[in-house]
């Protein structure tokens, strides 16, 4: 609906990929909408994983012994954190949805993108005990995890070689959304795209950009084990 | 036992951090015990996590598209990828035992450590469709995951909100080891540190010294869904 605000956050190396394509129809559709579309297209962007002390801008609160948690709060809350830090954080609060895009790799998210999580989603901005779960600092937000995978849908049932593939999903949408508050829509997973034919792919962004129609009278999933293993 | 080679990945930055003095102990007790220890410090090492164009040395299979699963196999294949790559590979190659000790970052391992693993086990070196989970390639070695965790064991119980801490095991120790052949030893966690005296986290290295003594009699865990969500 017009005004409301989405975040993607891209993980893809190629703009041409799939991904590239899935992305680029969720900016269109949700354009289309009226939605203001901001994109974080991390490999453009260069984006930072790795979590060091130069996250922290100035003194550490602690300079014996780097405990990042630790000086990451510290820092949230007295405004010195680095400038691409901010800038996410900036991003993450006004959305109110965030978008997941990037292809499977060893069962999660590109390291590219595990970084975002681990550096952005700092204590004190993101969650902050006892506010974390249900209370986490980022509620009243809505989440959801759109990716391709190399494997076909048939190897991630419950049961085969690689299990469900709702297993894997828990620690994404459980350990870090929900734990931020965060509610999480059902996953978007288009399985193993480079071993089907173009036609398929251009089904499968067409039935992105349709899904992505009434995306806003979806319900949460509930997360909760039952969800994922049940 | 004597002339047994063992990888320790390591992301931690601080080497008087909990996981810093675990690395310690662990090079300590298997280097007395006989065995080649060589560790793989990747924050010391400013160890790339991006999955990048930079990884393959020379010309692209298809610079019309860039697809980083093909072209690092590709690269693999003709000697072609990035020297930190080869040098990482070969460490893995020697090992026996692979050991990745880590603080638990958003029920996962660090973005620099997931690096290391979306980067160094390129298909052809690691895995090669069918010979991935049981005919992986890396069969006959032995992993292990030894992490700290910032929540209590109690938070991390079966029907708690965090779920049993197993559940998050599975894109590790299943997703990524087991797919690439490698047998999985029991995870070793030493849980919330940061909330204990310092004699228990005495306790805690000792325990590790311990298990370590005894390490090469252990059977690797039944890694299948069972062993994670019974």
């Amino acid at each position: 609906p017009p005004g409301r605000k989405v975040l993607i956050v891209y993980a893809h190396q190629e703009p041409k990929s799939l991904n590239g394509s899935l992305k680029k129809v969720a900016v269109e559709e949700l354009s289309k909408q009226g939605c203001i579309v901001t994109v974080s297209d991390l490999y453009a962007m260069q984006f930072e994983p790795r979590a060091t002390r130069n996250d922290i801008v100035g003194c550490l609160h602690n300079s014996e012994e780097f405990n990042y948690g630790m000086e990451t709060w510290e820092a949230y809350k007295r405004g010195g954190l680095s400038d691409d830090l901010i800038a996410e954080q900036k991003k993450v609060q006004e959305a109110d949805l965030l978008v997941f895009q990037f292809p499977l790799y060893w069962f999660s998210m590109p390291a590219i993108m595990k970084g975002w999580m681990d550096r952005v989603l700092v204590q004190g901005f993101a969650h902050e005990f006892p506010n974390c779960y249900d209370s986490g600092l980022l509620k009243n937000k809505l989440a959801l995890f759109s990716f391709t995978t190399g494997a076909s849908k048939e190897m991630y049932a419950k049961g085969s070689i690689s299990g469900d593939i709702r297993y894997l999903l828990w620690p994404m949408q459980h350990g870090i959304m929900h734990f931020c508050g965060v509610k999480v829509l059902a996953p978007h997973i288009c399985f193993a795209p480079e071993y089907v034919s173009e036609e398929k792919r251009k089904e499968m962004l067409n039935a992105w950009a349709q899904r992505l129609k009434s995306l806003w009278k979806e319900e949460p999933i509930n997360c909760s084990p039952e969800w994922y293993f049940k």
